[in-house]
């Protein structure tokens, strides 16, 4: 049977290149898809491609935001002389559910790798550079992941900042080495912040 | 801030509502969505509603095809005097993985169950009948799964069709090949006893 004329056989191809799908899971996904009603599967599709059309990158954060600039950055509430530097949107999204932080954010999208080729120029740390130089920043955080290149992609921005930036910090070994800074628990990720320490 | 106004907020409340899914991997599967170029996503979203829209349901065997009548039911080299009946068009697919069985199938789209009160006129039983009184049909192999509502389900359509039909068998119930005896529950090893044959 030619693969291309199966429909069940489409749907798993696609669903497999998500990350952790697997064959198994992505077979299971698209025979319940299989078995919806076209309206409830348009409305699936419809929401994940205007979901994609509608994220915009705030040009002052770097945060996924439906505006720009994002409603954080526009929150007068928030203390903007504090910037906490993320490697990635989902770890925003962590930290804002530990509803303990009230800065803001920069995110780089990425860690520098020297092993994926990943320099500090294909980060957001020009980005970074120019809010230093322009904003009034008291601290930066360095929240990037406790692992290889995080903890490198922090060292690089400490040296970097430190003779235009009052406070450098680094969150506080208090998550687990080795770990991913989305799937700390809050009261872990609380005491990380807490304890934060000059770099 | 709206949830509806948030793009990934969104995503994650749609891809919650696929089976296996929770909350942290709706979560994961939104944001690589939201990291993907449009293009990439738009593909994602059309080849989940095509599938759909391209799936026709086999009016002969019930199975999920490209086309009606399906390009099992229209196989020539297929015995189509033995007709396999399972539950879902993913047991079609377990089966015919196996490479072993040649014969021909009956979906049912179900099983019978009073608890959920789905009875034997609201699966393709009926359907099941017509193609019993229509053609010559040697052998009926029941593979509902080996649950109670599978059980329920093989007993109900052995009863119906005996008059009719010269075989109509069950799935033998036995130890799991690469099995470990002493991890078979009692009742899978009771069957096994029961079924042991000769060597």
């Amino acid at each position: 049977m030619d693969r291309h004329a199966d429909p069940i056989g489409r749907m798993v191809a696609q669903l497999s290149r998500l990350p952790g799908i697997g064959r198994k899971s992505a077979q299971r996904l698209a025979y319940y898809i299989a078995s919806q009603p076209e309206e409830w599967v348009r409305e699936l599709a419809e929401t994940l491609l205007r979901g994609r059309q509608d994220i915009r990158i705030c040009s002052r954060c770097g945060n996924y935001a439906a505006m720009d600039p994002c409603a954080l950055c526009e929150d007068t509430k928030r203390q903007h002389d504090i910037v906490c530097v993320v490697r990635d949107p989902r770890d925003v999204a962590a930290i804002e559910r530990m509803r303990e932080y009230t800065g803001g954010y920069h995110v780089l999208h990425g860690a520098i790798s020297p092993m994926e080729g990943i320099g500090p120029e294909d980060i957001r740390i020009r980005e970074l550079l120019a809010r230093v130089g322009t904003e009034a920043i008291s601290e930066v955080i360095l929240a990037t992941n406790p692992d290889i290149e995080g903890e490198a992609t922090a060292a690089y921005i400490a040296r970097l900042l430190k003779p235009f930036v009052v406070r450098v910090t680094r969150l506080a070994h208090g998550m687990p080495v080795g770990g991913d800074l989305e799937y700390v628990d809050e009261v872990t990720l609380g005491r990380a912040f807490q304890g934060r320490r000059e770099m």
